[in-house]
């Protein structure tokens, strides 16, 4: 077992040295000459120097006459001179200057007699109102530096300085090979046990982001003599080769064989989290990366070590990554092995800047998409605790986190709809939501991480929705419950209803498999609260411990066979096209901080909210009704 | 003529108007559908929701054995459970789980029988250890809303999610028509009068920067016929038309008169300077911008309208610039009749972001490529002092302002050398530098300006360089005198010396014309010195009052033949071919501020200074004395 072999070592002194073997090995950028007048953003490879002056020629700079200015000499208000028709040459601003003349006089200061000679009241100096040669830039002048970002006026001025072409730094040809016999190419109805390969696009994505060309070449069974040749084709065609595991980890993994039957192995394993099994490898001057199949684990390698190696190549001026220090919302904890990356969502919420730990599933490629930033641990610390103060690489600008308006709370498809209504009506706002449970958006407004938090508790005294809880976790107050909607939750059921289940009860009969919402959810409250009521033990109903973390993903697991019931709203149930029983109409509201209240963003939300395409989007949904959403139900 | 037409519309006006008008003619962007793995950086025209779940099968998240979960209800450490052979099946991490089984145990939580059957000691819960359908995204989620720009693992998110193509919107396509007689495409080797025709470039290069396709049309004459038929092609082919003028003010333009006969004209005259005679022109609901020729007014138009026209377009979260305070070097006049646009460079220095205002000239193209930002100055200012704190927008990032060298004094041409070296062995610094003689460095550094000046001021008492003058302007001292270079001065002159000049005193030999540098150059200084030790009354040179402000561009007329001497370095009669007689050897220092003595940029260049490439590099310009370059010479 390859594993047996790992290494475990700390991410600078990998990166460090890979670079500087690579170096040792010959690695440098390559160049290439292109035309000036398509080179705007390349990075120039050598100095360039101007072939010619501009303007290349003395120009007017006035309209007027141009003349000899020893012809003018002595002339004054007294003593006007006239000149005739050979001694001056009428010229518009731009003109050129012939080599018989070396002045300007303006056409205002210029008397004409009846026999179309000039008159003129004061002598021209040499030169005078004349667009010199070189003005702008002059033959053999340094117009760009060597290894500069070439501007669009960058591009002008070499055109203007007589420079056609211009030696720019190449942009390297990044391979990336997946490999793995379950692998599939991407599809919209994959078999059972496929697993779509979507890391390629990924990671050429990623590369094209840093200036590289990439090819993403087909997939490779896992065998090594097919890996091999493959990795031996890349190596022809790029620069650089990403060598992409299959996704299953337990199987054999032939890349680091195959890289040191091509080439050379720097190291089998950094101290990194997601992300250890990396191969440093390189043949000759190119390096070949081996990334784990996890889309995670792959990213993160990516962004450690091709980025810096595309640093390299274009001897960038910036390198690395923004960082910026934010509050930590909950407790990370981590093991001291491994330097640990803690994708994270970022939100401007009271004027701080409060980071959110995400699910840290390697295999789950939307929490990247989802991140505002990375919680870079180092190796050696433990973690971090809430309220700490930690660094957090940038994935989105500032300016966007402070623009958007975050919702942690109770899951409803409608929260999309929302999003899209607000960015779509003013692009500069954005909307992240996080869908933790009703109890734990209160919580997440408690501690000030949130804007928004969609909340449904029932109060099994009474009935009451949302306001006995808000009383027990704002005694003080400072908070609004803004009214949404009310929505229609009840038993979603495989369409046709085979089990004929028709109340909480049936979920008691054999061979019911139920699928359970996350504890702290409001749903999973409800339903506790309704099997309390009909005397029903939890452990009777086969499947209660299974819990999912939204409407919609509990009716997937119906909708495809891994269960027959669970509770959920009439929207989720409709998507899937579920059976569905009704069981309770439920008021969905939104708890949002009075220092929330004034920020643009709510109160676009608000109007959002009031507005008739709400409405009319909420329709399409179903299940929903709409009474004064907007309205706020208690200032508490 | 249509400039007694021109309106002067204020600027925020005429861009709401322009974009009203655009917008009630139908303006709006295309959309187009592409596919998935292609469409990174794109933004998206509508809200993506997934097509299936991700995973799309139930999936071992451990090695171990799948199981039915009722299978091993009861077992325990005390009555374990026997599973037979058809009761289990071996799973790696990954692999799909089959319909009837529902739970995973650890590998490790398996005892193997003799006859391979596996004993177990706890119960499985339903669906422990498996990584359930819809995870990462489920089917019916809204993966990205509407105008969001797709990242690399949303790229990834939508290809899990089944989603193959997307609808993004399109990259608009500019079209850009230069016009003009004069005008011919970039070239080397222009005949004189002729105009290069870069803007297209130029204008290209920044609408694709604004995620804009390009078309730059073939140049037009000057005739109302063809322009129209440009501009009714351009208009066949694109969204978006820019009718680039021809550079020559006083010329017939047929600008207005076309894009009225061929759609309408909304304003033609802006109140912005340069670029006033800017045509907001459409037809239907493509706007056609007229632009005028002089390259810098004609980026000012363009980052006023098409940016703006393309932020429109784009609905872009992102909209206009970045803005930082900074302190004015020197007064800045305006009229009060326009919003004027003064490109400045930038420096931090001391701590503070001081902008030095640069040429204003609107046909001086590489000020524009020099420029680190824009003063706007508004409508009804009459200007800033120096001293004053102004806004300046951008046009490079702080970062790269940091840790930007600037450099304002005498010029040499082996600052440009410093700069390349300085760059190339770190690619994070930069250096600026600004040519305004010698006394305009010492001027420099005393207002905090600058990092660095090059002097080489002559005291005529005793021969020696720089000392007096330091000691006059810096009586509390403050800076230390570097040693840089002696070099060569002397009289440039036409190759072959037609005009037999070996001395000053030849200068004042008929038809001898003389170009010289600006007054408060050292070279000047030692001209002007040379001059009264001979008794040569200045006016008895013909041209002495003909300025240019570096030895290049000085070198530059002698080798056009519009001068036959001036005073200059070696290295620059060498660049240009020219004779050369010696007149002195002169000390050349680089003075810098104690505030920017430790600064990197300012270590870096004594390093610089010190080195072997240094030598050479200037052993190649010629006319060099080295000695110590980068020893202090005196700490004042």
């Amino acid at each position: 077992m390859a594993f047996e072999y790992l290494t475990n070592i700390p991410l600078e002194k990998a990166r460090a040295e890979y670079i500087e073997t690579l170096k040792n090995n010959g690695f440098s950028p390559k160049t290439e000459t292109v035309a000036v007048h398509l080179s705007s953003g390349r990075i120039t490879a050598s100095p360039v120097y101007a072939a010619i002056c501009a303007p290349h020629y003395p120009a007017s700079a006035m309209d007027g006459i141009t003349v000899k200015a020893a012809s003018t000499f002595g002339a004054s208000e007294t003593t006007p001179i006239i000149l005739g028709k050979d001694d001056f040459i009428v010229v518009d601003t731009g003109d050129p200057i012939p080599d018989s003349m070396d002045a300007v006089i303006m056409i205002e200061d210029v008397v004409w007699t009846d026999d179309k000679c000039a008159k003129i009241f004061a002598p021209a100096s040499p030169w005078q109102h004349i667009r010199q040669i070189g003005e702008d830039i002059c033959a053999g002048e340094m117009i760009l530096a060597s290894n500069m970002k070439i501007t669009p006026s960058a591009v002008g001025a070499m055109l203007a300085g007589g420079v056609m072409e211009v030696e720019v730094i190449k942009k390297p040809i990044v391979g990336v090979i997946p490999t793995g016999d379950e692998i599939v190419p991407p599809t919209a109805d994959p078999a059972p046990g496929d697993i779509i390969e979507f890391n390629s696009s990924i990671f050429s994505a990623m590369v094209k982001e840093w200036g590289a060309e990439a090819i993403a070449f087909p997939i490779v069974p896992d065998k090594f003599d097919k890996i091999k040749e493959a990795v031996e084709n890349a190596l022809d065609k790029c620069d650089i080769v990403i060598l992409n595991a299959g996704s299953s980890a337990g199987r054999e993994d032939f890349s680091t064989e195959v890289i040191r039957s091509v080439g050379n192995v720097l190291y089998h394993g950094i101290a990194i989290k997601p992300g250890k099994p990396a191969i440093l490898g390189y043949k000759e001057n190119k390096p070949i990366l081996g990334v784990p199949g996890y889309p995670v684990s792959g990213i993160i390698v990516i962004e450690q070590f091709i980025k810096l190696i595309l640093e390299e190549w274009y001897a960038s001026s910036e390198k690395g990554y923004i960082y910026k220090k934010a509050i930590l919302a909950r407790t990370v904890v981590s093991g001291l092995k491994y330097e640990e990356f803690v994708r994270v969502r970022l939100g401007m919420v009271n004027g701080k800047l409060v980071a959110s730990p995400l699910n840290r599933g390697s295999g789950v490629v939307s929490s990247f998409m989802k991140a505002d930033g990375i919680l870079e641990i180092p190796q050696g610390v433990e973690g971090y605790e809430a309220g700490e103060e930690v660094n957090i690489r940038l994935l989105r600008n500032e300016n966007e986190l402070s623009n958007t308006l975050v919702a942690i709370g109770s899951h409803d498809p409608l929260l999309d709809e929302i999003m899209d209504m607000l960015h779509s009506s003013d692009p500069t706002m954005f909307m992240s939501s996080t869908h933790t449970g009703s109890m734990g958006g209160i919580m997440a407004v408690k501690r000030g991480e949130t804007h928004i938090a969609g909340t449904h508790l029932l109060d099994e005294a009474d009935g009451s929705y949302n306001y006995s809880y808000i009383e027990k976790y704002f005694p003080n107050g400072g908070v609004y419950l803004v009214e949404c909607v009310e929505r229609t939750q009840g038993l979603m059921l495989k369409k046709g209803n085979p089990l004929n289940i028709n109340t909480i009860s049936d979920l008691k009969k054999d061979g019911v498999r139920y699928v359970n919402r996350q504890k702290g959810s409001g749903t999973r409250i409800l339903t506790d609260y309704l099997c309390k009521k009909e005397n029903i033990a939890f452990s009777d109903i086969y499947g209660y411990d299974r819990e999912e973390l939204t409407h919609t993903s509990v009716a997937a697991q119906i909708a495809s066979d891994t269960a027959d019931a669970g509770m959920g709203i009439y929207s989720a149930a409709k998507l899937y096209d579920l059976d569905f029983v009704p069981v309770c109409m439920e008021q969905y509201d939104l708890l949002i901080p009075e220092s929330a209240w004034d920020t643009p963003m709510v109160k676009r939300l608000i109007e959002v909210l009031k507005s008739d395409e709400f409405r009319s989007r909420l329709d399409s949904l179903g299940g929903y009704k709409l009474t004064n959403p907007g309205e706020v139900r208690r200032h508490f």
